[in-house]
Parts: structure tokens; sequence; C-alpha cells
């Protein structure tokens, strides 16, 4: 039986461990060639596992849209047929080491981000982002949704391939330590991360190109999408949020992940097995023409983000982003305070200037969540709840405070407590 | 005679005129080709005129580099011959719509990049960026520096020509809003506008090189250097500050100018004569093996971006800087809120979001600083004090409060108060 003492150092190892992570962004290669796991008849999405009767609006289109990219459906109608007929298996981003923001859903044919976390040797896989309006990770499936992803496979990722092989891995913690002092919280603000991205990649872009206007074509795709980096940087997360699961007696938090419908959670100590709980709706600002009553419950693997100490935890960082996501710059600075309540650790590598260069609050302890009844913050993007719509705003959610009180009961049935 | 309301009137017409200029980057020329009253045989330079006699020694030391670099002369000795013979005129960046960082020493053959506010109709230039370490704006010239500036001349500037035509204008008053919300206060740090600059610029690289090998030299060189956007934003705040001088009755300040010997300002309605009083010294962090002892007084153009409502004006916007200049986050809150109290305005188009996006402080008025003593913030680098070596660091220095009580009773004189 774990003593209080037995618990603070076992979750100090892991959170050790997640701040020791140092992620390198080592390549681009095709899903079905580095994501273990991944067989050819299946779909990963975001979030906890979760079946196609279950599935919401925007799960179902990136789903069907990816079975039309895969070139096993022609349409939406034969996508769903295949699906009804049991031959699509559908398996969470996180059993194979990835994540996806969103709808999360990565098919065998898609290029990732591979991502090895250097100190602990485990690697980490994201989709490549396709930017902003319509797109498959809101559910989006229409034919330019899909052309774009096929110039993002076969034209960017191979530029993308070689460029990241020419030259050093892109060491994922030292820019976004970059970008936190550059306004950015890394999950809904990704701008000056994207730009050091591009920055880093640029002049090999053109060296490996032999092409200048495909280059030029990549450049300007990367450049003007805000959220480039959005993706390494999830893989990111997942590398270091990995490094801390398994700590045996550790109630640190080693998973968030939404799939649209539940929200779930995995635990250091608790092994593999989710807990899950119905998402909530995002609060936020929407586009103009929707509101509230379009949008679509939480969803996306993107809050691996906050799981590994950035995201909502670091807003103070980020007072541009309330013009996205709501509320004033003073709510953005409270966000932050109010996350080390329930953290373990003052992250190491990633600081925050306007808090004195204070380390983002890192490492969520499900105990501190129950005991001060204060679920951990989440900024996110909000999905239209039909399918093939896209984006209709970006706000700020919390998971179900249920979650983390069944989490703890199952943690003390556990280890006997 | 003024009237109290009506200098107010007058003030807010100049400062009106100084936010509504929108400077626009047009291209890159060579210096003799496009800057007025450059004579062959002349060497610009920053702040108020100064002779050879009186010059500190980093503005000597870029004197002589520039001869050399012109070809005027072949070594230190033959230049200063040259200076001592009468052979070359100096005359002030400001004095020919230019403005050039520390030294800011402007020869007839150096690329200049060149900026038209579009309002007002009005050019503004600037020199490229070096980099850090040893260069010819902190008076140093040995054979590395003189051999990057000619590649930047020779490499460097016809490809940035090239790519700034091929397309429309950059325009740098966006360009710096963003900046002001990733952290920069567009003097010392520009960072996040660096990479904006490099990011707008890499596509027009690529198509317009020719040669993948030089691209990609420009774009780390560019993307390497932190401050590449610092001479741009400089022409731009000197196209906008410009704009804003010659308001008959304005009590704004309109140029505030460093030479390292004396600091300069011209007010708004008071002609283009300068007043002068001694530089000080900056208080700030030096770099390892230097301290003040070693500083020269404060030196260059720069404090066109305060003049301009950035810079110093806009620490809140960049807490990350203390880092670099010395000091907390609060005192750089402090130092923006500071400077609220000596301003006619806050700017309409450039805002601090962690001051719930308040406009910056803009347009110093003359009674204002005599008022209330609060001379304006400048935000500086640190040059040795003797030619040739270079920078030594970085912090804080205001120009001498009895410049700016001589100025009103210039005022009072010229109007008869």
């Amino acid at each position: 039986m774990s003593t209080k003492r037995d618990i603070d150092a076992q979750n100090r190892e892991a959170v050790g461990r997640m701040m020791a992570a140092r992620p390198l962004l080592k390549t681009v290669a095709k899903a079905a060639d580095v994501i273990p796991g991944l067989e050819p008849h299946m779909l990963l999405h975001a979030g906890p596992p979760i079946t196609w009767e279950r599935m919401s609006g925007p799960l179902r289109g990136a789903v069907i849209g990816a079975l039309i990219f895969e070139g096993r459906a022609a349409d939406e109608a034969a996508a769903i047929a295949l699906v009804e007929g049991g031959e699509v298996a559908f398996s969470p981003c996180h059993h194979h080491g990835a994540v996806g923001p969103m709808a999360g859903v990565i098919s065998p044919s898609m290029a990732v981000y591979v991502v090895e976390n250097e100190v602990h040797g485990n690697l980490a896989f994201s989709n490549l982002n396709e930017g902003y309006g319509k797109v498959l990770r809101y559910g989006a499936y229409s034919p330019e949704v899909l052309d774009r992803l096929r110039w993002m496979n076969d034209a960017m990722a191979p530029l993308l391939r070689a460029a990241l092989e020419d030259g050093e891995p892109l060491d994922l913690r030292a820019l976004l330590a970059e970008a936190l002092h550059m306004g950015d919280e890394g999950h809904n603000r990704n701008k000056a991360g994207s730009l050091l991205f591009v920055k880093l990649l640029a002049p090999r872009l053109v060296r490996v190109a032999g092409n200048a206007a495909l280059a030029a074509e990549v450049m300007t795709f990367l450049g003007d999408n805000a959220l480039s980096v959005l993706n390494p940087v999830m893989a990111a997360c997942k590398a270091m949020a990995d490094a801390a699961h398994g700590i045996e007696g550790s109630t640190v938090v080693s998973t968030m992940a939404r799939n649209g419908t539940d929200f779930g959670i995995r635990v250091s100590g608790l092994g593999d097995g989710w807990l899950t709980a119905p998402a909530a709706t995002p609060e936020g600002l929407y586009f103009p023409g929707f509101s509230g009553a379009d949008a679509n419950p939480d969803i996306g693997d993107s809050t691996i983000t906050e799981t590994a100490g950035i995201g909502a935890f670091a807003m103070a960082a980020a007072p541009a982003i309330v013009s996205f996501v709501s509320g004033t710059p003073q709510d953005a600075m409270n966000a932050t305070l109010e996350m080390y309540e329930i953290t373990v650790a003052e992250h190491q590598h990633l600081t925050i200037p306007a808090l004195d260069f204070r380390g983002t609050p890192t490492g969520i302890d499900l105990r501190r969540v129950v005991e001060l009844g204060i679920a951990p913050r989440v900024n996110t993007g909000i999905a239209h709840k039909e399918p093939g719509i896209g984006q209709i705003g970006a706000g700020l959610v919390r998971p179900p405070l249920a979650l983390f009180e069944r989490a703890l009961l199952a943690y003390a049935e556990r280890y006997g407590l």
C-alpha cells in the first residue's frame, strides 16, 4: 500500500521523465510503414476507443473522407457501406504512439511526422496539418479537401521528408520553449512555432527540392498556416507524456483525449486502460453564421498539449489568444495560475516570461483535481456536429470532473487504498 | 500665439499622421541611386550632425570600415588620412530620409531598403542588418566584417531586390502589429518580426533565385538573425515619424537620434534644426568580459522606434526581452505605462495584448516630458567605446531631460509664448 509520500515520489518520477524527454522531429514517412500495429484495413482516430454507431458527425465525416482518400470507397455511400459491412477496423491513435488533432483520422497511406524522444527512445507520430476551413480533421470530405490531402501526401510530404533528413533532426522542445516566449501556448496558438518551423525548414526545402516552384509552394503552404507546427508539437507532447506513463503508483494523468463523443483519460500508474465520460461542448467564439447549437462535443487528441504542460496550461504566455478563444488577457493569466493548483511541477524547459519565467504547470495530479474540484482546462477548436462541414469556432472546455473521481476510485482499488 | 487647445489640436494632427502612415517595403537599391543628396564623397551617419574630431570610437570605426568598403582607402591609416585631408563629407542619415542602427553609416555603394509611406508619399531608407558580433554598425571593420558586407551587397541584396519586386510590397505596419502580439517590442527584440519577414520572403527568394544554394544561404542568413527586420522596421518608423514632422505649432517629438557623442531631437513644430545634449551611457547587461567601463555613450538612429511608439514604449508587449536588456517583466510593463504619461495618443494599429489590447503610447509631447520630468525611455544595444571591437551588451537609457527643457524654451521663443 502506497503512502502519500510514496505517491508524491512516484509522481515526481513521472513528471521528471515527462520534462526530461527530448522529442526530436526526425522525418516524415508513410503511416503504414512506421506506425506499429496500423493494419491495411484500419483507421486510427482521436480519443478513446469508439464504434461507428457512437461516432459523432465530424469523426464520421473524417472516416468517410479517409476511405475515399485510401481509394477504398468512391463516395460517401460506399464508405458507409464498407464500414457497416465490417470492412473497417477502428483503433485509437493513442494505442499506436500516434496523435491527431480533432477527428484525428490517420489512414495507412497518409504521411506522418516521426518524432523520437532521444532520452527514453520512444517514438510518436502525427499526421500533417491541412490548414484552416474545410479540412478532414473537422469532418469535411469534399473534393477540395481530398485534393489538398493528395497534394500534401504526394507533393509536400516527400519534400518534407527529404528536408528533415537533410541535417540534424529538429529539437521540438527547444522550438516550443522559444514559441512560448513569443506569445504561443502551443495548442490553439502556434503562430510563432509555425514561423520557427518554416524558418528551420526553408533553407533545407530549397536545397532538396530541385524544383523552385514546388519549394515555394510548400513554403507558402506551411508559412500561411499558423497551425503548421501543431501536429509535430502534438507528437512531441505525446512522446513526452508517454515517457511519464507506466510509473507504478503514480497518479499523474498521462493521456487526455476526446473522440467527439467521449472524453478519455489514462493515468500513469493505472496501466493502458481508459476512463471515459461524455465529452462536454466547448464554450467559445463562433465564426459568423454559427452558434453553440451547431457545435459538436469536444474532439481531438490535441489535449495531449495540456497533458504535457502547454496549451490552456500555458495561456499566460499567450495573451493575444483571447481574441480567438474568448476571454480577456487576465483570464488567460488566471487559467495558468489555476493549473498550478492541480499539477506536480513547473516545467524545467518551458517557461512563461510574463510570470517571471516560471515553468508551465506540468503533470496533472489526479488527487489534486479531485480534492480541489478543479478540472484541467483545455483550449480547442470547435467542429460542426454534422459531417462534411468543418470548423465553426474555437474556445475553452474542461473534461467532466466525474471522470477524475472515477479514476481516483480505480486507483484506490488497484492499489488497495 | 498658440493656446493650449491649439497645441493639443496640432499635436493630434501630427500623431494622427504618424499613425495613419502606411509604410510599405518596396525594394532594395544602391544608396547612391535612391537616397536624395547622398554625394559620392559623402558618408551618412546616425544621430545629429558631428565632426570627425568629436566622433566616438564606434562611429570612427564604422567610418573607417565604410571607406575601406567603398574602396577609397586600403586600411585604417589611409582612411583616417582621407578624413583628415577633408576628402570625406559627413551628413546625418536623418537629413536624407534615412536611418541606420548604432553607428548608422551608409556609404554610396551600400544596398538599402526603400520604404514608401503610401498615405503621405514620403520615402525612407535603411541599410541591411549584418547580424550579431563583429559588425560595422558597432564600429568593427576587420576583414570578416568587410567580407560579410560585400556578400550582403553583392549576393544578398540583388536577390532581396528581386524578391521584393516579385509581388506586392510588404506592409511593415501590419508586420509590426503582428510582431507586437508575438513578444517583440520592435527595437531590441525583433525575433517574431524577423521570422514573419523570412516567411514572407522565402517563397519569393526561391522563385527569383535561379540558384538554390544562394537562396538557401540568404534564407539562413536572414532566418538566423533575429534582427533581420530591424532595419526595415526602422525605415518604417522613419516614414511614420516624418509624416508627423513640420506641423506648425506641434510639440510632438519627430526625431530622436544619437551619434555616440550627442543625443539629438527634432520637434514637429520647430523645423529641421536639432537640439542636442551629451548622450548618456546605457545601463544594461554586458557580454562576458565587458562592463560599463567599456561602454560607449548611447548611439544610433534606432530611437526612431520609440519616436514612433514602439521599442521601449512597447516593452509591455515583450516580457521576454528583460533577459537581454535587464529588469523584470513587471519593469517592462511599467515602462510602457510610464510612457503613456508623456505621449499624445494610443496607437490605432499597434496594440499590446497584455494591456487588454491597448494601443502603444505614441507621439512624445515635449510639454509633458518637461512638466512631469519624465524623459522618454530607450532600449538599445551597447557598443564598445573603442573602434574595431563591436557590441558588448544591451540595455536601457534615457535622453537628458535638459534637452527637452531647452526644446521647450526654443518652442516658446519661436511661437512667442
